[in-house]
């Protein structure tokens, strides 16, 4: 039978990522494609013993239907951490609580771009925004990411020209390439942005190796900045829980969206992850996440720089899940990628992370999910598909 | 600071029913306007169970990120049922799982509707789907729907002369109506559709007083139906979850726009639904629950049929969770709203489930949260806002 989909289908292909993975996810391949966090550093007990209480003393309230905004405690936890960490001015009736921040890709999308929009993204951009926001059918202008930040130059240009509806970036420890903005970088941005919204993403933030937080571009443009977070890389990914804080004007239209996209986030784990929350020391719990991602960074890094062909590159970062490398000229992710599942090894090809073509010796490498002896043990067989 | 809204947001004020619940959840008013299942129908203590089963054998891999069609062991179980309680030939490929079938509203109209493209939906229409469906801006043609079923020459009419994108209807004790379609209508139904797709929204399939499960439309048109489902009435809303059964063709795009809406559902609660419905009885749990809502539906017409003015008349559900009452003549629903609030009752009115105006008269009354107590001082109050 032939179904007749709306035509944003037509430039939506069968997700690159979900393929990949199912690739990567074969027995014996050692998998750095995948963007999971260690599981050793899952809470389960913790997690366990919160469920538990929540189940003992308000099950039934906590299995019913909820308010769209989200469970007020859980929203006045992530205000105050905020204010404490970030020095933001953050009220939890500017926060919605959603299905892990990729909900917000998509419901930020909604509400801002019709057919044809432009929007900013940096280049290298992260998929899942891509992704999300392609089903919005808008056109896509990059701006090139250096170890520095997005220049500033090319984006006063794209903002000048073409009026974007937001510039989306992940100023901490950017996915794909691994990158932090620097200081000047963030002041940069707010400057040459003007009255031009910021999709701030800020997934990594908690997980610099320094424990220092980063001065956030919502700090800088208050009214104009659209910050999100995620519970998936520090505390689990399986429960889904993210949130966007931004401000009441967008809000409204956001909880609109939330309401008919499926009336509200999973009430049992947002109460769940509160009395968890309310219960444990996170930042305890991040010292110890943090200390094994900088570790692993560390290895991965140095293996780089050793075991590989001189013409091979790779980002540094500060903190985070991902670095970025590139392949010696003349080399191909693609043809990398699937040499490496034929050696037991899975790297993530850059190319679709470039909107508009290119990346084609860039590869993503994750250092979260797997051990020491992985690591070596993978990027062992990595150096021989390479050399 | 003026923000530069997609043109769908035009059309979409904030929500109706989110205002509308607000007022209806003041302490001291007894709500007849909301969907809430029974709390006394959820089995807290068997989720516990299973929740803390889960926890401990598989807690590590029940928290880490997931596949995006869901839980495979769940989707066999949806899959088992739907051929032994219908005789429908389903396969757990076909099913994916979504936060609750509201998702489901949000991503077949996210892959199927262009902007202006024509809709059909049963007059009146659920109000989530309605909500749902316009921020995709279709354009929603009515049919209208009687004792037996929805009109089968006025769907023929405009099946054939705009060919719409699909149909929307809930054959079963639809919402906010109350009504089920006769086994002549099903077949009306799918005869007249043509090769129109019909998406059947089926929440309520498994609460009939009665005990006895209807012929889906799927059976009948099984290639060109959509069916949803959910375990929110059954189970509980908290978790979020629900299904769409769809032909392999319309599912791998509902996949790819599910993956870009949130990756996947929340893993840990679909392994703890699933490890319920695997440890539990849930046709034993049913019959309780359903035989509740029956004696409370009872009660409600009875006291409908006894203690209002004559002019005032009633629909009379074979299941489900809603009934629909229409005013007597020159009487406002939205005045009785306001006027029943003031009095301590809540009732939903109707005229948001009329998309092309009308339904000033109806009011949408639900027998499945409150106990018979309440039900019957909520209609005395009711009775006296009338009179």
């Amino acid at each position: 039978m032939d179904y007749r989909f709306a035509a944003r289908m037509q430039s939506a292909p069968p997700s690159f990522l979900g393929r990949l993975f199912a690739v990567s996810n074969r027995p014996g391949v050692i998998s750095f494609a995948g963007g999971l966090p260690s599981a050793d550093c899952i809470d389960v007990r913790g997690l366990a013993a919160a469920a538990a209480s929540v189940f003992a003393e308000e099950g039934r309230v906590a299995l019913q239907y909820s308010t769209t905004d989200g469970y007020l405690p859980l929203r006045e936890y992530i205000a105050e951490r905020y204010r404490k960490r970030l020095g933001l001015d953050a009220d939890p009736s500017e926060i919605q609580i959603v299905n892990g921040s990729q909900q917000c890709l998509d419901l930020v999308a909604k509400i801002f771009l019709d057919r044809g929009d432009p929007v900013v993204m940096e280049r290298p951009g992260y998929l899942g925004a891509i992704e999300a926001f392609s089903l919005y059918e808008p056109v896509f202008h990059e701006v090139p990411l250096d170890e520095h930040g997005p220049d500033p130059d090319a984006l006063a240009r794209v903002v000048r020209e073409f009026e974007p509806k937001f510039f989306y970036g992940i100023p901490n420890s950017q996915n794909p390439s691994g990158r932090t903005y620097s200081p000047e970088s963030r002041a940069a941005v707010a400057e040459v942005l003007g009255e031009t919204l910021m999709y701030e993403d800020d997934a990594f933030g908690e997980l610099f190796f320094d424990g220092r937080p980063r001065v956030p571009i919502k700090r800088l443009l208050p009214d104009q900045t659209l910050l999100s977070g995620s519970f998936s890389k520090i505390v689990a990914p399986g429960m889904r829980i993210g949130w966007l804080y931004a401000p009441s004007g967008v809000l409204a239209r956001f909880n609109t969206a939330k309401q008919a996209a499926d009336l509200h986030s999973n009430f049992l784990c947002q109460k769940v992850l509160h009395r968890y929350l309310a219960t444990s020391d996170l930042d305890e719990h991040l010292r110890r996440v943090t200390a094994r991602y900088h570790r692993n960074c560390r290895i991965m890094c140095d293996l780089l720089d050793d075991r590989f062909p001189p013409g091979m590159t790779h980002t540094v970062p500060e903190g985070g899940m991902f670095l970025m490398a590139t392949l010696p000229p003349g080399m191909d992710s693609m043809e990398v990628f699937e040499a490496g599942v034929r050696e037991g090894v899975a790297v993530l090809p850059g190319h679709p992370f470039y909107v508009s073509g290119g990346g084609e010796r860039a590869i993503r490498l994750n250092f979260s999910a797997s051990s020491e002896e992985e690591i070596k043990e993978g990027l062992g067989r990595l150096s021989r598909v390479i050399r």
